[in-house]
């Protein structure tokens, strides 16, 4: 069954929005240890959270919803519903005070991140947690490898401008790896992003 | 028609998450402006954001999604999904670097607001946010009055402990013109609650 947002892109379900009865079936489809980059990144919030390091959610996805049932003595049913394209990333919180925002994308592609993981509401949102100071980044992930790197907004956005300048549609691979930052995985926490950010 | 939520509460459409068609519909039963507080939030952090005073988003209405249809052409379509309980608060951001974070909430009760409110999980995340240095706190509008208060997470948590303690149900009107904030309502903004964070 192929699944698709307004926009045509493929919708995927995701962890924290699918009832758990079509969990196992998705987790397959992932990566070498079944877990979803969302995956990772909840249980490393939910570790920052436990430890009392940092407060940092995962925003319910958008839905536009349309016509909700309320059969007797069970729960109101959404009966109708579209997605909404996010007008802000996935992931905020707060880390000792300071406002943090992150989006978080995989690829599969084993050279280059492709630029199309973003839409423009999202890159106009970093610009503007940049502008009041907020701690902006992505973390990428390149699914075939593993692995994972911390890429500041303003890099990102750079990249962006040369795209919209007529300039390639990804970032290499090699570019990342200059001016992001490589995150290893671990065990507790997954993906220990806060580590990155005490550095700049 | 009644919708209800799991945990049997009233479920009432808000304007970020119903379509446009049903709008006028609700509009009139909220307030003698025929604006829910919602809506007034909405078009202040507009405000803000296109002033580049705030960036602050509502976050959407968390939803458990269970089948969805696509038919030829058009859009994915939601054909079975359940409201879940939010795990924070609805609002948050960033000014000045700081964190914001925030929920809104509004009573028909002319002397008290009912603590019902709020469910645990809100108030422990509040707590967690304020452990964290960010900047927390509750809108409280009484629609009879078109009164809005700010009334800040530490006492917030006071008064929660007090009903644990076997204390009242709600935070009277008088405690909160005590221990809050009145936020006069304008034009643009229309709650202007960077004002009052300004303060304190």
């Amino acid at each position: 069954m192929n699944l698709n947002y307004p926009n045509g892109k493929r919708y995927k379900p995701k962890e924290s929005e699918t009832a758990t009865t079509t969990k196992n079936k998705k987790n397959n489809s992932y990566s070498n240890r079944g877990m979803t980059l969302e995956e990772d990144l909840n249980e490393t919030n939910e570790f920052y959270r436990e430890r009392k390091i940092a407060v940092i959610h995962k925003k319910p996805t958008p839905v536009q919803i349309v016509q909700v049932d309320y059969p007797n003595r069970s729960a109101a049913v959404i009966k109708e519903a579209y997605f909404k394209l996010a007008s802000t990333t996935d992931y905020n919180g707060v880390y000792k005070g300071k406002y943090i925002d992150f989006e978080a994308k995989e690829t599969q592609n084993p050279t280059s991140f492709p630029l199309k993981n973003f839409h423009p509401h999202q890159i106009e949102h970093m610009e503007e947690v940049l502008n009041q100071g907020g701690i902006c980044f992505v973390i990428l992930r390149f699914t075939r490898f593993e692995q994972v790197f911390l890429l500041e907004a303003k890099h990102l956005l750079t990249f962006w401008e040369r795209m919209a300048n007529g300039g390639r549609k990804s970032i290499t691979k090699e570019e990342i790896e200059q001016k992001g930052h490589h995150i290893p995985l671990g065990f507790q926490p997954r993906i220990d992003y806060i580590k990155i950010i005490d550095r700049f």
